[in-house]
């Protein structure tokens, strides 16, 4: 029997990296080989995060030591992420990057939303990371761009009616627990700044909404959406309510079949039934659970999505990506 | 001098009502004379509400003991309410009803979302109780509307941009705290229900949207808004998040002189700087603060309100509408 | 091969009974027969827990539709329970019963703290299923009282100074969620009475105070807890802070020792190290975490468990104890 | 008539300060004169907390701008305040010190928990800012040692028992509010780190306990105190269980005649009923609220008090010496 792909953690200090640290320490496939940090070294993933139950020491990043692996997950902030996923792919390393810079296929859209980019070489050839709509391209990818918690959620949420060239306007409003602003400790982050408390940020300027338009566009929408986040007291757990204004009347039963057909055979997709989701029943799973409803009085289609944002919206997708890179079962490491 | 004026406050043992009581307990200026309950008769506030520290024992509603007094407030849920304020209405006293009631001036259109009204030869004579924009009808009123919560926060956003004429479509977009849903213990305020979680709820069938529609066509806005709640796991705290499809482009800075101007004036409602609200800003206070933002990408109007569901959301603005009633400072009782 | 054994669990519209049926239903040895409620009769699991998905429908109890299986969990409030269990025993059922009622091993005591009980000549056979103390006897078990959440932190807490013989007096402050209040909504359950408070509730009665005296009794201690419980504003998760006048001096050196050797083979006991645990540590896991100080200026033994209320203190304690009775791995489906 | 006194709050960004500031700045006979700050020197108050409403612009310390006052509060880390306190007193200014510097009596203690003392010369001349027990001495006081916010809470529910040579023995268990661990954003006080979670610390060794030993020595308790407090997922609110092994026997009657006898005429600590009152019941009040229960089975008394750490445990307290020191009513400004 062949041995178990190899797989490297960098970043595995903060809430995406340790978490996915902790998936592929479980997984039936997969062999953890090592952890690393930038700000942590010598500390051990059990100290950081009891709960995790991690023995592993977490390492300073030295790929000529921790670079011999079959794959690697890089949980690093844009920016500081391309060269290492760049020097990652040059040693024969597949990659799934949970950062943005390999997000957007557009050189200039990056520049403009995201400054300098520290591998141009390579920005062409990362896949989006959606599994929902790219399926086959992951199969194959070497390197994937794990896709932000906002588009996850919104574009599983407006897929369908993106493709049935259903959507003339939209809007995204997220609301988001805590852990969605990493584990880094500021004002903003601090129990007394949140708990009691809701707070927009960033106020239809945040960087999520060109990877949404992007891949909306791809689909067949050529629209450009208004994205408003409000931070709300929880950990974990993000919900995005999109507001369409639908190119002609979509009943509610058309609109059932639409999301229902596309969402049938999806392993990590629910489709709610009658009553709205919450952001609770998805907790500390691979879940995006839907919910669509036609206005009554203004026709608007109102398309809900709810995932944990560390997991669907970060670490676990980057598991499920990985799984379709070396053909394992989609599922595997990740059953709810 | 001249006695000061007597407050009943029927319906005490709620959170509206219980808070209501102890404002005007605190009043310098009225008198509370009796509260009374339908479910906790012969209990004391102080027992119910530890916190408000008004020892008054809850009564059974009976007006040939309790009805000589100048004003009252009404704390009863929709339908309960009518009859009893009609009946208040009948011995002089001035009533704010704090119910939907008396909002909606179309009776078929309360009958479609109300069902059976139970005064309906007082429906047209209730006032809305929005003193910022209907101040000086409220000074003359005998029933006084207290707006809901809701469209208190969107029609304080959204009033300078409708009489500008400049909103051709809007969305409303709320996230409240629990205590909006009121003391009932039901599955949907168990903490355990809530706790981490952000759950929808009534997707565009809320009733308040056509008491939002009402006002705004008053204004000149003739539009049907889309209103979505989601319950967030806070105690107290209301923040809505309007946006706006404008008639014609407006930039920041038309919008800011806009919002500006309208509000220079008001005592209860604060404009933002370039920081956006959380509604911690204004717990337990009667303002409303209220941020706007231009879309640069889609041209959209963003208008954020917060305010406090049990103060200016209901209970202090019931105060505020008193105020105006019996020819006192507005403000008075109700300093930050 | 040999049938996987069937499970009934009665209850389980319940906090705890619900979360048993999905540890059974996710169980790689036993097969889930039937869930059965007396509130929610004919509802899915689904729809009251959507994040368990456990799509079974909860049917009325009838031990001649449901009582040929091998093993029952029964989630009823104490009193309720015994008759059932007595049932399901004269059946050949072996029971593992959450409630208090077979807990108590004399019969007066029981009738002080829980009034009459319903089927006495049971009383004497149920065995005291916490693992680590009675591991043997829940082996041949046919009635297992799983212990109460308290008792089961506060004895993993102090039986290994119990055996040493080192108590002198104890006290036990705990801190729990609100979960285990259950999952009736009451004014105290209300998320707007437990959010931003901390309360106490039967000082100095609590029923769990003599289930504890009973087992450290067995373990040589002859001492009478005063236990003082206070609820905190989370779902999950209980902390005891046990306080020991110790017989003699016992210093940190020994402390750890004790504490260390007691657990060093207890697969569901954790022995933190320097770092007090929180209970975050352990939610959704079988694990009881420990930690001991012996305070520098006064002599006390301060020992510290937190555990996860649902799990080792109620349902997947119960699935520990059947995987003992019915010789399994005793971590089989439980693994963290 | 006289112009009011004026005041300076030094260290007036972290929280304690700033809810000092504003209640100086609403004060009806104080003048807030100057707030000062060593981190956040241009920006204003309510740019820091909006929700405070004090428009003043923090400034750096200099006290030969700020220092003509008539009395300052001083919310300054220990060790840092002694100076700053000692400066203030030279110049003839009424201090009330937020900081630990002046509340240990004993140079040689101090040192042990603390560290070097600034201003050794001024140690003795501290009165411990206990209105309750000492508020004769603070009326006449130059420096007032306003006292630690667990002391505050222990001392009125010890008391009663200490002067009546009732306490062989007590344990302090605290839960308390993120507040209490201040304005630093930190590991310990990312709301990820506190949401659902308990977590005990300093567990026996912290530097409330020879500060409560000190005082009820005083009252004639010759004890050592077990101090153990633990983080809870709230901002603001304690709550301390106090466990008492009484010297001799005391029944529920004269528990509650010597608890109420103590407390008839203070204005700022209510005797709870039957009901063990809340932390939510005190919060953003002056008030520390008593429950005190003499245990059935055990014989031991429990004492329970909750206060808001910011006001009665802080900022409020610091209020009320002040009105003491300057002979105005003891209320003035902080009624509830």
């Amino acid at each position: 029997m062949a041995a178990e792909p190899t797989v490297l953690v960098a970043g595995a200090s903060g809430y995406a990296g340790a978490l996915a640290a902790r998936l592929i320490d479980r997984h039936p496939h997969f062999a953890l080989e090592a952890v690393t940090s930038r700000s942590d070294v010598g500390r051990t993933l059990d100290d950081l995060y009891p709960h995790h139950r991690v023995p592993m020491t977490l390492d300073a990043l030295d790929l000529d030591r921790q670079g011999d692996v079959d794959a690697a997950i890089v949980a690093y902030p844009h920016g500081a992420s391309a060269p290492v996923v760049s020097e990652l792919h040059e040693r024969g390393v597949r990659v799934v990057d949970l950062s943005a810079d390999f997000r957007l296929h557009d050189l200039a859209l990056y520049n403009e939303w995201y400054g300098e980019h520290g591998a141009t070489g390579l920005l062409g050839h990362g896949v989006y990371g959606l599994p929902e709509l790219h399926r086959e391209a992951i199969r194959d990818a070497h390197v994937v761009a794990n896709p932000g918690c906002f588009p996850t959620a919104a574009l599983i949420a407006l897929a369908p009616l993106a493709r049935a060239g259903l959507i003339a306007d939209t809007i995204v409003d997220v609301k988001t627990g805590v852990s969605g602003a990493g584990r880094a400790a500021t004002d903003r982050t601090h129990f007394v700044a949140v708990d009691e408390n809701i707070t927009p940020y960033n106020v239809a300027v945040h960087r999520h909404a060109p990877e949404i338009d992007q891949e909306l566009a791809l689909l067949g929408a050529d629209v450009t959406t208004t994205v408003v986040p409000h931070l709300v007291p929880l950990a974990q757990g993000e919900l995005v309510t999109c507001y369409v204004t639908p190119t002609r009347g979509v009943d509610q039963g058309e609109l059932d079949a639409l999301i229902g057909d596309a969402y049938a055979d999806e392993p990590f997709v629910e489709v709610a039934g009658d009553r709205p989701p919450g952001v609770r029943d998805v907790r500390d799973t691979n879940l995006c659970r839907v919910h669509a409803v036609s206005a009554p009085r203004t026709g608007k289609l109102v398309v809900i999505a709810v995932l944990d944002n560390l997991w669907k919206g970060a670490a676990s997708q980057a598991v499920q990506n990985l799984n379709l890179m070396f053909g394992f079962d989609e599922t595997a490491g990740l059953e709810a």
